[in-house]
């Protein structure tokens, strides 16, 4: 039997950071560098947190995103060895469901309905793996957990720690050639 | 620690037959009795299973069912002595994935959102207990399994069987008073 990954898609799938970057240049007319989000939580980055957390609220915020460099190659590499589940904590913005629904729909079509979770606490999935950039998901997770770089976590070291996709194929499929 | 339960929706706190009878009534003017759909899968209880079967897919199928008796007084109990997860397989109606974070905030207000799950294949839930009328659920579930009454699951003698709320705070909470 195949063994089993969630996968998280804020910040591991979907590219949020240049999102919310791009967003925030739209609305407010000032942009942001990547690098000001290092260590920091995302909407402290921004001049104003308050209107950067309300952009995350309007419509059309995750349906946009673009998706993470080299997930979709990934993802079709790793489900020849792996069940792959997505699992994104999404039930905080009820807007966001059917947005996150219809982004997979468009980004990785291969991904079967039966294998999407919106959920809010991840603590209850049972997974062997879970790739997440928040540990407030890892720290839970009772099965191996790989902590996907964002500039919020880069002072955490209590995961196994994995930067861009190439890493997660050095990690798990050690034999790939897609890299 | 609190133990885990994870409760379905569709005919376990939601009482989607009669949702389902009274539906097709207002579209075709006919009604069935719930007896008709005893022993049989839901749709091929209606004169029409093709046109029973796009209701589900109208706007407003979900949101307005009414909650299942008994329902709303036994989740209230069960959470002094248990941590209660809502996990419904919605993702097979995208549309339905805001309906029923709705119907949950209208019909049980307590559930925080951190503890809603809406998914595909629930294989992968790792609570303790699972609540649930579809053996699809329960055969692979790794917990403790509660088949909850259903027209369509009256023939299945393979997982412990609770015919009511009444009957699952029997079997949950034995001391209760509420019942």
């Amino acid at each position: 039997m195949k063994k089993t990954i969630a996968i998280d898609m804020d910040n591991v799938l979907v590219d949020i950071e240049i999102n919310w970057i791009d967003k925030y240049e739209e609305a407010y007319g000032i942009r942001i560098s990547k690098e000001a989000m290092r260590g920091i939580p995302e909407d402290a980055a921004f001049p104003d947190p308050v209107a950067a957390r309300e952009l995350v609220y309007q419509p059309g915020f995750f349906l946009n995103a673009p998706i993470m460099d080299g997930a979709y190659e990934a993802l079709i590499a790793l489900q020849e060895r792996y069940d792959i589940y997505i699992v994104s904590a999404a039930m905080e913005f009820p807007n966001s469901l059917k947005e996150k629904h219809d982004w997979l729909a468009k980004h990785l079509p291969f991904i079967s309905w039966r294998n999407i979770v919106l959920c809010g606490d991840k603590s209850i999935i049972g997974t062997d793996l879970l790739i997440d950039d928040h540990v407030k998901n890892l720290d839970p997770f009772k099965g191996e957990s790989i902590l996907f770089t964002a500039g919020h976590n880069i002072h955490i070291d209590r995961h196994t720690r994995v930067n861009n996709w190439a890493e997660v194929l050095d990690l798990l499929l050690p034999e790939s050639v897609i890299k």
